[in-house]
């Protein structure tokens, strides 16, 4: 059938959209979510139905198309264009076969994680993937063919060095900075440290916006590089390279639903591992209240698995659980944060000492797993390097690499309206509760605002005087600020006991 | 924030949509699918978020608004609205609560239910739901909150009489018009039959379209009631009373997966018996090739719960299961098949046996089961009742009360374009397979054109000689002709041996 185009002016920056009106589907048997190929000479792309029930938005004999649509076809507003009914890509079948609690194979999931990175699925598809996945479940086979099938369909950055060590926190816990502390020790120490980092999303700061109040962050694959091989090491925000694409679009779908499937989200993490070719990896999964995982045992059984995966994926995976139930160092939000890490890699004495401790650790067992240091000898090693100003020294190459400049950590500034929390009575901090801490420093500004956040003078067991200041808010407006205090009142998230 | 409207100039026909710059989304952390409060003045609305990646679309401080925004507003192109973050519906607390494998209490499935009807929500939300219903089960508990809560959130046909008779058949068996046969039968025995019925979807044609032939099959709840009154029967199309309208907003979600959820269909069958009151239903279930039920034991599995609901919902069932693996009667498609249906009414020689037959011994379990007729004499009633003409009579005055005029058999002219297949060799004929007819019909023009179809001149068994015709298939354009003869040829679904 011969159409006639209307350009809808609208983009979905995902998958191509076409309208018709009721009465021409209705005519050709189409069905709103049906796919079509669109031709226009020679020129033809596939393209999912939305149907008009008014004449207004598209009237009979008349297509709508979207931006991505009329690109494709390079077709504007009242050319003719031909439709037909398109087949269904080959990766629905495969999704109904995980629907109906089959085993997936290896060529199937990559064919869906193709039609996923190309956008050949709609949110209907999609979904039905994702919740396939998280309520049928996935074998660590699966599990392992989606990770590599994630990272085989986005870029890779490939340094041919040899050991490749990452580190990564499973996150829930504000401030726990240590990965721009262990990062330049283990640089320090002679290592490749390829370094990818998230944004927050539901936290104050994620460890890329930290970084980037130090440097820039979003750097070319070329660049990385260079910096691989001048530094040794770098730490960037993934988002800017295009690593393992679908996961993206699979948090799309789980976010509204706040589901977290556990195999989608250990290949999620370890795509991005596979993308930059790490070949020894500590996995720190945080338990404590208001963590991702509960509990000890939660958090075992997902380290059994992380080791399971690293096992078929080829790389070495140390994983430590960590008691987390408060924040780690005192400053929380993206400048208060970098303030404390700088504090930590000049050995100040502001620098946190949970912090320095953690971070020292973690870098230990990383220097003895990846064997620059003989085993018992990490933690020794990793203090030196911090001690004699090497790990600075390493961290300043990185941020210079980047394309920044290492400021002094007192100018590292706090946003200006501030209030202080003060103990209501004499006793001990008891409670400090992550996710209270995230959402009163969010609610004053973080992560929009870099310079927002809290800065805790206190932690939980330490004693406190009536009177005596236990967290500063920082905010940039009294609106905000006023936020903050109203949900650190109804949290519940500090007790003094 | 104030944001200044842009009239999309797009209506969704259901969910509410507006779009924003990714700036100001980001300004404001905003997500995809995020629930959105608009205000203008006083008035107020939740729309799900769209983003806009190009300043073409939606400029910075700009809002996309749909057609359904725009009217719920009373907004127009250039004024200014206010944005706020909504909460989610109750509903999706429920939804992940059956992701995670949970049972649903009746009011949660209420709330579902409504939140579907009012399209509250968006297609990643109910698409988990479905899903979730899918994958994890419903005992029939929930299925019967499911099927009272999609009954009771749309229009209900109320007759206060009793009993209310009703027959269903799941399906696949092309030609199968009983219910045009039982339904005259049963009313001339004095019984109430609100039939509602469906469209082809995937067939050739559904009672409503052969129905329509003879008579308009959309009509009023006010016209339906004096009908009742007047007739004591009717035979419509489902989908011009708002019945149980949770379902076509499923089915909308199942049609690109195929998929066919056991509890869903249940439900979604039963809501419209509960919608007209029926207290007495037979539930026919096809077994044989190409039908929708594949195996015997299936079938007895499914009767089973359907028996199940309906002693929950107060409707007694009763469930035959038929061997039905080749077509019912002898034309296929709407005016054929209504053809067969008046020269059966008529006891006309040309009235298929296998049609009449079949109907009969339907209409005789009715006419016991909802005490009409007694034990064991049901059959012979049903006889009678066809033979004297008063099934005749009562199909004459529904035909009437619905605002047609019953046409003479003859009259009821298929299309034009005409091809005749002939056996290829003398022997019995083996196989005429319901999926393969059922594709023919549709390719020659079926339901869409309703006097395109097919003329069975042999069943399953029949003797044939070579060069004699085993069918003539009806088209209304050569071009149609065509794709039918080659489908005939491709599908191997006539066998003679």
């Amino acid at each position: 059938m011969k159409l006639i185009v209307k350009d809808m002016d609208i983009a979905t920056g995902d998958v191509q959209v076409v309208i018709v009106n009721e009465k021409d589907a209705h005519e050709l048997d189409l069905h709103h979510m049906d796919r079509i190929v669109v031709r226009k000479n020679s020129k033809k792309t596939v393209a999912i139905l939305d149907i008009a029930e008014s004449k207004k938005a598209v009237s009979p004999g008349h297509i709508g198309l979207f931006e991505e649509v009329l690109d494709a076809l390079n077709a504007k507003h009242g050319d003719e264009v031909s439709i037909d009914i398109a087949d269904k890509p080959e990766s629905v079948t495969y999704i109904k076969k995980k629907l109906d609690g089959k085993r997936l194979t290896p060529k199937e999931l990559r064919v869906i994680v193709e039609d996923i990175v190309h956008n050949n699925l709609t949110d209907i598809e999609l979904t039905s993937f994702v919740i396939a996945g998280y309520t049928r479940g996935m074998n660590m086979n699966e599990v392992a063919a989606l990770t590599q099938a994630m990272a085989e369909t986005g870029d890779r950055l490939k340094f041919n060095k040899y050991p490749i060590v990452d580190v990564h926190s499973i996150g829930g816990v504000p401030g726990n900075r240590t990965t721009m502390i262990i990062v330049p020790i283990l640089v320090a120490a002679g290592c490749i440290v390829p370094k990818t980092s998230s944004r927050a999303i539901t936290s104050p700061a994620g460890t890329a916006d930290t970084m980037e109040v130090l440097c820039p962050v979003s750097l070319s694959a070329s660049k990385l590089k260079k910096i691989i091989d001048d530094v040794g090491g770098f730490i960037i925000w993934g988002g800017a390279v295009n690593l393992a694409p679908a996961d993206d679009k699979i948090i799309h779908v789980e976010h509204p639903l706040s589901i977290d499937a556990e195999g989608q989200m250990l290949a999620s993490i370890m795509a991005k591992k596979a993308s930059v070719g790490a070949t020894h990896l500590l996995m720190e999964i945080p338990v404590g209240r208001g963590t991702k995982v509960g509990t000890t045992r939660e958090a075992k059984h997902l380290g059994r698995h992380f080791a399971q995966l690293g096992h078929i994926l080829g790389i070495k995976i140390k994983t430590i659980i960590t008691d987390s139930s408060e924040p780690i160092g005192n400053g929380i939000g993206s400048v208060l944060e970098a303030r404390d890490v700088l504090w930590t890699l000049k050995c100040h004495e502001c620098a946190p000492q949970d912090l320095v401790k953690k971070s020292l650790w973690m870098a230990g067992i990383l220097l003895e797993f990846s064997g620059k240091a003989r085993k018992g000898k990490g933690y020794e090693m990793a203090h030196r390097l911090l001690a004699t100003g090497a790990a600075y020294g390493a961290m300043t190459r990185i941020v210079e690499a980047q394309g920044g400049k290492m400021p002094e950590p007192e100018k590292l500034a706090p946003a200006q309206k501030t209030f202080v929390y003060r103990a209501q009575k004499t006793g001990k901090v008891r409670t400090l509760e992550n996710s209270s801490i995230a959402k009163i420093a969010r609610m004053a500004g973080a992560p929009i605002d870099p310079d927002a956040g809290i800065y805790l003078h206190k932690h939980c067991g330490d004693p406190v005087k009536k009177g005596e200041p236990i967290m500063t808010i920082y905010s940039r407006s009294q609106h905000k600020l006023s936020y903050a205090i109203r949900a650190l009142k109804k949290l519940d998230g500090v007790i003094v006991a």
